[in-house]
């Protein structure tokens, strides 16, 4: 065991951590100022339950075992985790494995909160949060990393274009369709809440995808180099070509558009971000900021769906475009076992994202529809007109909202 | 000398270091509008003057000679520190230890500024801050890690439960006692100000706290990785345990309550971090909660005395029951050197907490009433009723108490 | 390789991507309400065009070849990069180099733009920062670091006192004298607009400092530590410096001026971070607080320049100071190659800076007399009237300048 790979997957591991309170910001700025706190809390919940499920069950459903689908209870409550040395012929110890794949699994989770943020049930929430990681994130690890049957089959999944993106973009539409939209629903009536918060939450986001994606190199070598560097470059490059876009579109220019390719950047590249040359990268991120801005507008426009803070559009559709190019520019030059960028590896790619939609989708209606059987899945129309986050949360991360406020603003008319 | 353990020592600081602007905004967002500037300005100020203090001679005084209760001068200035190698036997140079260890003196005194917040005279502030850290810290970190009275009987304290939290949250309430409750004290009336900069602060204070857990293996093995899973289990336990238990009682999903359970989960987790199994910590993280939740509010009730931002309610409390859980969870399994978990290192931890709270309590005292013959330690009554950020920093973290924005709402009043 | 090296300059790449995010923040807190988002945009459209810029030729330029000026375009597009060893006989491949190094390119322009916000033509910015990138950035590392001119005379830039903070204040300064004051332009009606930014700014800002001194060591040994050390304990002494001078003028204890004085603490110690003592580090601290108090206030009172955001004041005369003060307080006692402290070393330090003046000056003027042949430099004068933040950039992350935000006040007048 060398040290550097130990340190580099602490770091790591923490600076995922701080992607979830990146994403309550970055989510919570966005939001409407009348589910601006539902948003965040919902984030900060899984800061609580989702460390919880996965070393409980959720590490040891992901990783452990021969199974194609899913692993075993081996290590419930990790048991048998060993710290000095790795059980996966890795350069770390499964306790540090573990501890950075459990980071993913809060991110992925905290993600699809942002398809149904002002208008969900709390306790059906936090019913799904659970039973989602351990029945469609374990699994989907297991397959992807855990040596189940998309690693068999060589599916190309660096950092997580699968397990996490597509997989919490899919199941974000899916809660969002089964859940349905919000009652003043229009694509139109969104002003970002806190702009400040936006900025601050994607500044978390990028900092900490640093991490995520060269992190998944599991050791220090010219890999985990790479994957750094690809990760800021593809988001440079879709930062700028979003801009472009938007500004041509609107003729303003948009910090929030700007942010908004940059993140879309981060996504696309996740996948191939130690597969692929920097000259690549650039390119993916090129790509996919007019697949994204158009796509996802086209998209929401013809199928009318509410998928609130984009999880769908920027993770899911981010993702699989990030999973096609991968196929189309890994290049062995930059490790060592795989000789892609084939029309082989691109079938690979897309039976993966397939078998990852279906899925996310499939299970994520199953658990909607038992937990249904029991508790709505969503609040009463009056509590979501009069905003959830007066009647549920009774706290406010949006000034405009908060009563305290408002007492103020009218005190100061009486003077 | 690994240069492993370096890294990760000097990434450790920088975790560390982050803390106190957490702290800052974390407090400040919390606090009441009229004095969240003077909040902040209280971390602020501490990052200027603690590292001054520490390497002038805090440094030296905690970590210097073979005294009982205090070290002495020979490191003054940083004379005669070590870059190259440890004379302390561990796996890093001296400087690298003095640089974290400096971290911690920052972090505990700002914690202290949370219970005197809009009444404290900053003159007499201004004099407790380096008096507190050569009179209480110093002697503290060397009796429980330089060598001391406290680490001679066998006091466990991994990272800091004595010598942060206990010292810290004493203090606070000590000096709240001691300067007096704020004229318009009651426990009803404080809104959080900025619940953004509370969700940014408990972010940062989070994530800077794997590095005050893990790091304090001061190397880079199996305890450091075992104290940085038991940080975040610990936290997310608590999380969820309060707030389900705030939910029940208030009825409402609140962020802050969530929040304010995660710290306290850090908190107890603190002194056990490389001692316990995960397991235990999230069983230390269950058992916290109710107890600070409940406790603090009855002594707050009972006592009636103004710990404003909860210093002692979430550090004093929180480090007691982690000092007592400490003993009661450590095992000799992640360390080669403590068999513990037994009676007698239960009356040791007992012991340990009872001079520490003596020392912060008798000493801050002392300070108090020193600086005392000087100067007041209470601003004016009609300084803190016009509100102590107008008066004496005339700038405004808060929006509400600021003059730009009241004369803005005035102005669209007329239009 | 040693992977403890590499860890710490990938964490260290983070931690200085970071300072431009956090001076996002800093400079939009700071700045006046009807530009606080251009400002913000400004800092964030760098975060995508510098890293193209970098990796298509901006390495290269600055870091290949035998030149005394520039390099050449042998590395173009990032050919011939090596991932596994040093060609520069470093402890890091070059691709850790590379990506370090990109990092600094980008927080040095983002540094200029604080000089002209409010005021400049965007599209005229566009095209400023890839040509200041290629004509004075790549030029200017290529004869600090990459072997040309002034290494060759022994000139001492540990961090980047030239490269960064020199040649992005004096860029800065020449073009708002370019570009021109803000027509309402008086050094006293500058309220900040937004406290909380200008704290999270400055905290991330000096947190990541830490990488962008210590990992300017560029491997980890006792300099990294010692840099690391100097970085926080400068910082801390001039902070409170500036505290005390801001508090003895103005009779307030104001966050703004206590945060200030630390970032000019960071500023002065970045060319001597790994060069002077602890001692020698606080001495500089307190020694440039009144430099640059006095002095930016002495200049821009007489001379009338409206460097809106300070990025002549802090970083040109902090830089300068530094540069100078180096060569004074710069021991052997911790590097092995350079007995300096000298007259000799003072001379080739003040040459440096002139150099650097001069580059800096001089090509900022040349290229933006080249973009006014096609584009305005500035905006027209009624959109400066209306407001740049409303008329170009249509987001506010100013509350007060929001449309949501007045209807809001003014629909609750009606009440």
């Amino acid at each position: 065991m060398n040290t550097g790979d130990i340190v580099w997957i602490l770091v790591s591991s923490a600076l995922v951590w701080l992607m979830t309170p990146g994403l309550a910001l970055f989510y919570g700025g966005l939001a409407n100022r009348n589910f601006a706190s539902n948003t965040v809390f919902l984030s900060v919940i899984v800061l609580g339950i989702a460390p919880l499920v996965w070393v409980i069950c959720g590490y040891s459903l992901a990783f452990s075992g021969h199974g194609l689908l899913i692993g075993n209870f081996k290590h419930f409550l990790l048991h048998g985790l060993t710290y000095n040395h790795s059980t996966f012929g890795l350069h770390i110890p499964d306790a540090a494995y573990m501890l950075f794949q459990g980071m993913f699994a809060i991110i992925t989770v905290a993600i699809i909160t942002g398809s149904v943020v002002g208008r969900m049930n709390l306790k059906a929430m936090l019913l799904f949060i659970p039973l989602w990681l351990i029945l469609v994130y374990a699994p989907l690890a297991h397959m992807v990393w855990g040596g189940g049957i998309l690693q068999r089959m060589g599916a190309l999944d660096f950092a997580g274009g699968d397990v996490v993106h597509i997989s919490s973009g899919i199941s974000g539409l899916t809660l969002a369709i089964l859940v349905g939209r919000r009652h003043r629903f229009s694509s139109e009536t969104d002003t970002p809440d806190n702009m400040s918060n936006v900025l601050i939450g994607a500044a978390l986001l990028w900092f900490g995808w640093f991490g995520f994606n060269s992190g998944s190199a599991l050791t220090i070598n010219a890999t985990a180099i790479l994957a750094f560097i690809n990760t800021n470059i593809a988001a440079a490059a879709a930062l700028t070509t979003w801009f472009l876009l938007d500004f041509i579109k609107t003729g303003k220019a948009r910090i929030s558009a700007a942010l908004s390719g940059g993140l879309v950047g981060l996504v696309v590249i996740t996948p191939a971000a130690g597969f692929v040359t920097p000259s690549s990268a650039i390119i993916m991120g090129i790509l996919v900021a007019p697949i994204v801005y158009y796509l996802a507008d086209f998209l929401q426009t013809k199928f009318k769906y509410d998928d609130t803070l984009d999880a769908f559009n920027f993770h899911g559709i981010g993702g699989i475009v990030g999973g096609i190019l991968t196929a189309l520019f890994a290049t062995k030059d930059y490790h060592g076992i795989l000789a892609t960028g084939s029309l082989k590896q691109l079938g690979i790619q897309l039976l993966a994202i397939i078998i990852t939609i279906a899925l996310a989708a499939g299970m994520t209606t199953l658990i909607a529809k038992l937990i249904n059987l029991w508790l709505p899945l969503r609040i009463p129309a009056d509590i979501e007109r009069k905003g959830i986050d007066h009647e549920l949360h009774g706290e406010y991360i949006s000034m405009l909202s908060s009563p305290q406020f408002n007492q103020h603003v009218r005190a100061k008319q009486k003077l």
